[in-house]
């Protein structure tokens, strides 16, 4: 998906949490049990499995960062919002 | 557990891919397919809670980095080697 750089901003308005960070997309999740966490990256993992795009990630105890590495131009948001959602399944 | 310098250094020669990075025990392990980094995550996991002391992780596709951040002098190096495990029967 090919974005203007304002249609890139309007989108990511709408994805709660996330940020723009040197071109790539961020955001931070807290989870209140460290196993809370890890089930969300078993599912973070699953979505990734079918997008064929895999976000970096890192896990510092109870804190997951998912950092979408593709030129902004080239993400789909759709897996951005995946995520969130299996973020509120799993917090 | 508490190690002279000299100790400690043994103690890491003899821990398979450790390496010391700033005073933090670092290990990269590498797998030929995603979903096993993701499976030896999962075990990694479950043995940071039974030590109660959890390695800040990252996951970058199919290479997945463990760094143990507490202070080299109260490092419990059975967990290390216990990830090790993990990564034999996961990799």
């Amino acid at each position: 998906m090919q974005f203007t750089e304002e249609e890139l901003q309007e989108q990511i308005g709408k994805l709660e949490g996330w940020r723009l960070d040197k071109d790539k997309l961020v955001r931070k999740y807290m989870f209140n049990e460290y196993m809370k966490g890890i089930a969300f990256v078993d599912e973070v993992a699953a979505i990734s499995e079918a997008f064929d795009h895999h976000p970096h990630i890192t896990i510092d105890y109870k804190t997951v960062v998912l950092r979408l590495t593709a030129d902004v131009e080239k993400l789909d948001l759709r897996q951005a919002r995946e995520f969130n959602e299996a973020f509120e399944k799993n917090r």
